[in-house]
């Protein structure tokens, strides 16, 4: 392509302020994206280049599992989504949904992700066990109404995903065709050119049994990734699991009651009273709201050097429960407590608070629902509130009995904690930004939206899912975040936009343009993904621009052009050498190829 | 592919009775689409294939024009349509653009189109004539909140769009550059193997000077196309300009008021005087509401015989004021008129109806604006209301005078009215479907969204724009309208799902087996566009389904095998013959090539 009559570039001589990372800032100095509302891009010619190159590369993995490419729609009447119980959530709830009512009143969603509407149409096409496996997946542009918008592409409001949709007979069948996946996973990034690492993690609102995320190691990613350096543990924070440090048993046996005046916090108490934060219990209270209105409050406790992990938290509830959790607040709101609690001494609470303290006329249930995580449940003598304003307390013996407490894992696994596979290796961290999801979705659809099918048994049943998202957006901007240098981005070839991009320095000397004219028709005879940057532009401007769009191989056209020689530039060594045109082409295949080969 | 493995159909046995049109009704039960919500529908694996192939025809032909692909947002922001000042009447007015509001309360639209955003964009990269013409284009799903959706995808609420936008220096640029798109579309569409003509049509909310319509001739169209034998003219009736039969001159000169009880119709008077439709004025009231609340009264005049073009009454009005027209309604609700008017005969309205009978605390303007059609202002001698019940009146040398009515062309021009190009050539009918419109927008949005660029004579100026849709999903379905006989579809090999498909009667026979896998083999080794029917299925079952999904060639594989024997089927011309398995591939080239010629 010639950049003055088909590509043209839009590239930027300063770094626009609102990026706050550098593959945010890249892509807009680049041209590659413009920014039209917050969260909401164009791509460009050139990006739209890499985001086609991704989408061949996914495709190939996939077709080769079988599976079939279509296009769902992203309008999905609201029915669809109450079948599965999810509108709620999505809408009202966290709010995460575009929605809309059409001319006639109708409700719609603005697709995020295509379960229901998949699962809908699987019941409709499959009837028999001989239709099974199948797979369906679509490249297509998804929405969410983030509540913070940023990172570019990141973490946007539009952006384009792989989505795809696994039907199987049996548990069996869904759990082979999963670790097929996997694998057509880890080649479909190593084809990408991408470091990427796979790990347990939390499957959120999509719901199942099991899944596993694929992470972009990058100190711009908002996931924290916790592992052991063997490689025998990774995991999504959300998820991880772990063996704390052990605690310091308490000593002080005596004096029930603690004076510890405006010591709302653990380090303030283990200050003044020469504690450590093992040997407390912290409480923390928090509102859970359903999806058919009911309201239970929730009393948590936890070592006092340990944080809750709201995700282990929210699960654990919703499993509990037969209606929806659609939120989970902290009890922080003064308003909100004055209107349902009466004498809570917040900041003092223990884990024995009483029920009484909840208004007979709130609308919550009337008694706490109890979670211990095991750090505080293995204690038995700790300091925690007095639930006395200004007062803590030494609990002697005190049991977290299963009568009155769930005991569970509600705790953030952090760096340093043991592996609970016993082998004593301790986790690192790392962030990472997550670019693929897989999910054992199990019959939670099939079951809500009656997809089933007959058995070789003659018996009908509901068909088992999984499903599998790539971030095709996403990689692009992951794979600049590993992949850059103070000049710009450093494609991995395989997505770059252009493998290589012929610089003339000077159009005006005839004697350079028919050279450069010669290479450029050489290079298109042979199909090669080459641009040329024939702009009436100073040398020094487009080496800059070249540098900056990070296409892998330059081809500099330049003085040397009357002995037929030029120069031939790696974007990522920065090894230059000249060469004579006759053994351009050659040079630039077998580099390519060894470019290639290298990465994936 | 393998049907069994890889590319699963979802033919139906019985024709959707949803679906009023033979290609909505063969898409339906081809297993092509699946409905999702009214005008929503879910495109399977083998309607990608053919909207991809449509696709890559598109992106091909625009390819040699120099445009440069890209993709933009869906969600546009409602700041950039109010600049085009286009938001009240695609929300408010039309209401054919979805919109919602974020969490933030911001309101967005669901891009029926995409003017806005492009001119926004071209207003941030273009700065200097050296870097035009550009023409940006891009395949994309649309939204539009049609008030009737149905035909399946010819007037659907989401379906695939080819939109492209081009910037120009100057007109002649634009006109140039328009004239090559004219070309490039007509490439388009025979490429596609369709037949199709070029109309003139009305620009209608796109907006600009001139504007083409490209239409695939089928009686199930929605549009009306006039055109003349040889050729000499063709347009959408939106738009089409005529001259009606001459009119019989009225004698009756005396007796002024006729008494007409009950003869409200123009055959009810002509049956009861003995008069002739032509010497009849006809007067329809409208109500037209502006942009900027602004309500005007509309009273238009037209000969008796003919009807009112509301599209180009529409336009008319809509260029006599500043504020834009949002929507013009028929004045014939009961609540309406008594609210607004006073003593309003209606059914006897003559042309000299006083601005009196507008109601002084009405909010309407208290003067009609009065608008006669030439078939009316071409009159001075006729029959009209007498703006009293149950009265006539015979009406002689009246003057349609300047400064009283706005004389234009506001009549739907019909079969058998001459062309106006004086050559006595009379219109034909036909009905059409709309897959192409392009338009020369002018400076519309540049000049509203402040698009400029330096000219070469150092000064700024607006960029000279055009815009080119193509209907991407709505080709395929116009393709079956022109393409399919009992049986079902028969697509033209151009936009096929798959060239040619394999039918093993008897897969259970070992040779059919062997010698099926052996041809497949074969062609998929040759890089053919093959698809294996070898699901376990009676080969009738096979048969219907092959005629249905209507590819081209079928290549039956049946009990001559043990001779090295297949049958090779043509679906268009129903031709079928015995062939050599060795001489296939060769023969199937040798037909798919002829067949590409025939149509392209």
């Amino acid at each position: 392509m010639r950049v003055t009559t088909s590509f043209p570039l839009g590239t930027l001589r300063d770094t626009p302020s609102e990026a706050e990372i550098i593959s945010h800032q890249l892509l807009l100095k680049g041209g590659y994206i413009r920014r039209i509302n917050s969260g909401i891009y164009a791509y460009m010619p050139i990006m739209l280049r890499v985001i086609e190159k991704i989408s061949n590369i996914i495709r190939k993995e996939l077709n080769k599992l079988g599976c079939s490419k279509l296009l769902l729609p992203q309008l999905h009447p609201s029915d669809l989504w109450k079948k599965s119980e999810r509108w709620e959530g999505y809408t009202a709830g966290e709010g995460i949904m575009f929605n809309l009512k059409d001319r006639q009143g109708k409700e719609f969603g603005l697709a995020p992700t295509h379960e229901e509407v998949i699962t809908s149409i699987a019941s409709e096409i499959i009837n028999s066990y001989k239709q099974l496996p199948l797979c369906f997946y679509q490249i297509q542009t998804k929405f969410r109404d983030e509540i913070r918008p940023r990172f570019g592409l990141m973490r946007s409001r539009e952006f384009i995903m792989k989505d795809g949709y696994s039907f199987h007979s049996s548990k069996e069948d869904l759990v082979s065709f999963y670790k097929k996946m996997e694998i057509a996973y880890e080649n479909i990034f190593t084809n990408c050119g991408l470091e990427t690492v796979g790990v347990d993690a939390d499957s959120g609102s999509i719901g199942g049994a099991s899944s596993k995320e694929f992470m972009v190691t990058a100190e711009a990613g908002e996931d924290t990734i916790l592992f052991t350096k063997s490689g025998s543990y990774a995991a999504n924070i959300e998820k991880a699991v772990s063996i704390p440090n052990e605690a310091i048993p308490l000593k002080t046996k005596t004096d029930k009651l603690l004076e510890t005046p405006n010591q709302k916090s653990i380090s303030d108490i283990c200050k003044n009273n020469n504690l450590d934060p093992t040997q407390i219990v912290k409480v923390v209270l928090y509102i859970a709201r359903f999806e058919d209105k009911s309201e239970i409050p929730i009393l948590t406790c936890i070592r006092g050097d340990q944080n809750i992990n709201e995700i282990k938290l929210h699960n654990l509830i919703s499993n509990k429960h037969s209606s929806n959790l659609i939120k989970l607040n902290k009890i922080e709101n003064i308003k909100h407590i004055e209107k349902n609690l009466s004498n809570l001494p917040i900041g003092y609470i223990g884990p024995d608070l009483k029920d009484t303290v909840i208004n007979k006329n709130s609308y919550w249930t009337k008694t706490w629902l109890r979670i211990a995580d095991y750090s505080a449940s293995n204690l038995s003598d700790f300091i925690s509130g007095a639930n006395k304003l200004n007062f803590h307390k030494v609990f002697n013996e005190f049991s977290f009995s299963e009568e009155q407490f769930l005991i569970s894992d509600i705790r953030n696994a952090k760096k340093g904690d043991f592996t609970i596979k016993g082998n004593k290796e301790t986790l690192r961290e790392k962030k990472g930004i997550e670019i693929g999801h897989i999910f054992q979705l199990g019959q939670k659809y099939s079951e809500k939206l009656n997809a089933s099918f007959s058995d070789n048994d003659g018996k009908l049943k509901n068909l088992w899912m999984g499903c599998y998202g790539i971030g095709v957006t996403r990689i692009a901007q992951a794979a600049i975040e590993q992949n850059y240098d103070e000049n710009g981005i450093i494609w991995p070839i395989q997505i770059s936009p252009f493998e290589v991009v012929i610089i003339p320095t000077n159009l005006k000397d005839p004697i350079q343009k028919n050279l450069t004219e010669e290479i450029y028709k050489d290079f298109k005879k042979n199909n090669l993904d080459v641009l040329l940057d024939d702009r009436d532009e100073r040398a020094g401007v487009k080496f800059k621009d070249a540098d900056l769009i990070g296409i892998p191989f330059q081809i500099i056209i330049g003085r040397d052009s009357i002995n037929k020689e030029v120069e031939f530039l790696c974007r990522s060594s920065k090894n230059k050498f000249k060469i004579a045109s006759k053994n351009l082409l050659e040079k630039f295949i077998y580099e390519s190829e060894v470019m290639y080969n290298k990465k994936s």
